[in-house]
């Protein structure tokens, strides 16, 4: 069978590009100009490649953030974007936030999760494995814990639903965003059990992790990192720099986010949370398919008894590393170095979640306000002149 | 105020990175290398750039894709993606698909969404402006027409709760993705009715729309485009490509993507179409924050009576152009080359979107196939001994 | 087998009550207490009756409802409720409305629905179904309408994942609630189509219908009646009535009402629809699994600029007939004339649609007015000295 | 003011039916027949009493139920329904699980929740108030069990979004239901709260209690008592007592209780637990608000290599009680005795619980296999028949 054999056999990228080039009579030249290591991408990042691309790379901020009962730092945020006007929103937030003393951040670690799904028998065969489940915890914990030095188990849940036995297995995985880890760790321990009860693990991952897709489980109990900011904004500031009230904001906020999100079974109380995420999420390297839970979450505003504003977002479900998958590609690792992070100090995971949340606030802030005074569509306008769309 | 000043005065992107690299210390020499025209962007795609963000480009295939009742065709997929067996899994989910035939694919066009939301006085209101637009159809058809000769509008939906009237307005953009397009004409459509009925719209967009955030109201009446993909896989590939049966494919749909889902609440009854859509929206141009509409959908799996297995994907909400936005930068042109896209002509978006519902098709069917043989964490282990985490 | 034959040998409900009274050495001397026909509940209501369980009736009100561009009406509320403060809540609500001048309501009708699901071979097939579908709605009108003369086809809607094609009919069903009806309408349709196409209709249900479970078509679409009803309460009569005042009223729907239910993944953004939607339901003779669909919806309130208070609620599915059912039980149809309702006149079925969102209205007010103040574990603990719990 | 004088006036439930006989020109003799006691309703199950709502009471099974890891006893149902067929089909279903040797049953406690929300000034105040409860989860304890010899407080779970601070407490009410208990006895520790930290409770009730409000927090981490019921189905007794074949009911859960409650984004996936739920809970003294919660869960079946049937139901949210609430009224009393229940016995809440996951079992077995035959039409002809509807 001759499924794609010139392309597997090609000898590296260059190769691959050329067999595609002359095959399809095309030209691939901006897709081959990059500075990156093809070798090194090979094994880890990427297979089959065949060049970059290049996503532009601007930067909004600085922005301040105040980590709860720690430091207060300055960061410029990499955003990746194809986007026209996202940048310059974000900026514009950032300013206002800058005014307003800078935002404070909080953060819970839940923990990176993996849960297989076994088929038992019958109920008491459910029993027999959920009760000694609980009950050998630290067994779990060990077996676990041997596959890698930067990994530790927090906790084992189950769920059951007919012959169906989930087994939530949540684990701490340092500054690693973790998922190679944790299936990796968690596999051992599905070993363990198959063999001890006799039972079959139909997947390693059985949807209740649950990865990469929106869920009520992760935005009720977290994953990663749950990650809280906000910032009170003087109402002379809404005025200057947002060119709006604080009351219009709130209106919104109530309108927009609260009603319009119910209304339509929205997984996300929000405005634009993804489109911050994302471009954070591909400038550090991040996975882009964790965007998805990555911009769940909530936007809150209130108009305080002196008329400011007080402004916050809530993210359940960050899942960021500073090590490991896309983060030690050569302009990412650049893009965490704008940060202060990518040396594999320890905190530097939760630090990236904090930034994220900074930036999500204030990109939030600014389209609220734009919409708020019914800027959006000017702004929309201004760039469609730009395009044949 | 002196909020970023320096970067705010920089005149191109090459001096923009250089005060951050003294400011900073820090070097970006990677992210200076690139092939695109900064002017270009900065008027369209991203404010302050200070570069690219170089993503791996790795290219799977070819898919075979019959369009229904229409051509058949091969496309080599383009995914720009850091995360390791991605392009691996998803070529060998296209070598299944290409030794049964190919990916049958079918489409529905809902339309580009933009929904306002207006405060009404009372319920007496809302029934004025609701029955005004329920016999003025044509009016605002004029209207919003007007603003753009690629636009057409489909529908305008009222929703109400309280005293937030909802307006959704579903347009066809042609071969845009749209949402500036549907943004300028339903600002158009707005300012008429604020003037006809003195009413206040709150906000442009008020979250029914829905755009980037998962919700049941994209999930169950689309938006964008419906995609559905299916392939009939024989017994004997089923064996030796995925190295696994029919029966265990199922059974992993039935435990991990149908029950372990509904258990976790989730919008997504799937396995991992979002690293799949991710990968191809950043190849291509797309904007990415849509991966989290686009990663919504089912994956179904049944063992035919003679023994073969039936595989299908279903996508409510991809939200793809062939122009606009992203699609014109020189590596996401060149993608979309590959893909004989490009040109504008009429019927390419539509293209595009079955190209994703194929390659998430493959990539799906991989993966389950991984899954029932317990051969995730074998990959995740391969992977591991070349990185940190 | 001698499966419960005495049992099923029992000549009527007297007689089953004494061989369980005998087999198991109890009295049921209360269950025996009932002035209703045992004969005709047996063919319509229920199978191996044994006596009724009797609920306490009480009554709320009167509220006076204005119909949206229609007549004003004054009605005493039923309620069948065990849970005590239930009605004298209602009832403050009530009066509460009342000096307000009264609640306007608003209506839409959906209709009731029944969603059978087919299982087609491939797209192909269900594509030249869903064609045919379109292309032929009058011949399922025909169809359709010809098994009851009070039915009437509005839309079939098809759905479509995997192999399951789903069609949803929609029917006005005069009246009565109409599931029966719906039934046996959709079954005749479903012949047709499976004569026709060779086609497998697995389910006469396939629960995209959706009757009797919380889902968010039925949020997002409405099913049976959509109703909306509001309120404006002066802000003597929120100090008077409900001692509290307009701003903590709101103040308790943004937290709990709003963010609560979005925290919690509630498919309810309200207080206690429930309570006041089960007690009406009962005591009219409606079916009360209906409640679970019945109770969905939204509460609203706004604080005025002079003051007031602005309140409201949203109710996508109510399904209540005034025919049918248990509406032509003894005690249910007097608690129908109690209404005014009964004689199965035209447009009864919307007027009892719009008592229950009168009702829930007042309610609804009452109860968060109480939250507003901290009086619910007050009224609680009164209660509480009444019982062992 | 002389909102509704006469009846606040009125004396007795006698006085009161005859104002309103004679106000509206109506009989209400059937309400007036009952047994209960009046007085004894008024304080603590019905404010202004006229009467009583007579629902008609069949009796299904008998059903055999073993509690895993415990006996095996068997029940007659207790159905209180207007619907006919109901009763009949649960019976049948009944049958179906006796002759396969009944039941089994699993039950988890998780307890009956409250959550006040409360207004916090900022994160830090949030973080204080969340540190101080976890670190006086015992001074929690002691406050909140002050009030009640039979409450336990388990836990309390801090949520956070903007300034709300949702604190769900957790209890274990012995055979109550407990709403009452446990809204007193977290009305206390919330003084407690808003003494030592300055916040103010905006309501004690937060809506993440969730109560009566279909919730996939409640669906996910449960309420009251989980329940799963489970049952092996002898092939013939499919065939001969259900009339179809295990492989048609499995093809209907499948279809619909899958994939259609998925594409309909429900919370329950299952055929119709809130017929059974409702007319159990309404027969033996439950609030039939909490049918909302009670009636979500999912339906399990499976082909056995043997060709026998498995069968199975989950209930994640069961709020049941043997004591308080409508549990001491004269027919609900008689319906629990004929349970064997409502001596307040330890145990017997668990009890009752699993006895509705054994009915709503049987009732789904048999409703999906009538399904499976295309029954359900003629059943509804059937009964249409004898109606106007």
């Amino acid at each position: 069978m001759s499924f794609s054999r010139p392309l597997r056999q090609a000898q590296d990228e260059r190769d691959r590009r050329e067999i595609l080039e002359k095959k399809l009579n095309i030209a691939l030249r901006n897709i081959a100009c990059f500075s990156v290591d093809p070798e090194k991408i090979a094994g880890q990042n990427c297979e089959n490649m065949i060049g970059v691309t290049q996503v532009p790379l601007g930067v909004a901020g600085p922005i301040k953030i105040t980590r709860l009962g720690g430091k207060t730092k300055e960061y410029y945020i990499p955003l990746a974007t194809t986007e026209g006007a996202l940048v310059a929103s974000v900026s514009r937030g950032c300013k206002a936030v800058y005014l307003s003393g800078g935002a404070t951040v909080r953060t819970e670690q839940v923990g990176t999760t993996r849960a297989p799904v076994f088929q038992v028998k019958n109920l008491e065969h459910a029993q027999e494995i959920i009760t000694w489940v609980k009950d050998n915890f630290e067994k779990l914990k060990q077996v676990t814990e041997s596959t890698d030095k930067y990994i530790t188990l927090f906790e084992v849940k189950p769920f059951l639903s007919g012959r169906n036995l989930f087994l939530r297995f949540v684990y701490d995985t340092s500054e690693a965003m973790g998922m190679n880890m944790v299936t990796v760790a968690t596999h051992k321990a599905v070993g363990l059990l198959e063999n001890k009860f006799g039972v079959t693990c139909i997947s390693l991952s059985g949807n209740m992790c649950v990865d990469k897709k929106p869920s009520w489980l992760n935005f009720i109990l977290g994953r990663g990192k749950q990650v809280w900011a906000e910032v009170f904004v003087k109402r002379d500031t809404v005025r200057e720099v947002l060119k709006t009230t604080p009351e219009k904001i709130v209106s919104v906020v109530a309108s927009k986010t609260m009603v319009g999100s119910q209304m339509s079974g929205s997984l996300g109380f929000n405005s634009h949370f993804a489109n911050i995420v994302a471009a954070l999420f591909i400038a550090t390297g991040q996975d882009p398919a964790h965007i998805v839970e990555g911009s769940m979450g909530i936007t809150s505003a209130h108009v305080e008894n002196n008329g400011d504003l007080y402004f916050s977002v809530y993210l359940p479900a960050v899942l960021v590393g500073t090590v490991g998958g896309g983060t030690g590609l050569a302009t990412q690792k650049e893009a965490l170095k704008l940060l202060g992070l990518g040396a594999g100090c320890k905190g530097q995971a939760f630090e990236l979640a904090q930034i994220v949340a900074g930036a999500v606030l204030a990109g939030e802030l600014s389209l609220v306000a734009a919409l708020a005074e019914g800027h959006l569509a000017r702004a929309h306008e201004r760039l469609g002149r730009g395009k044949k769309t």
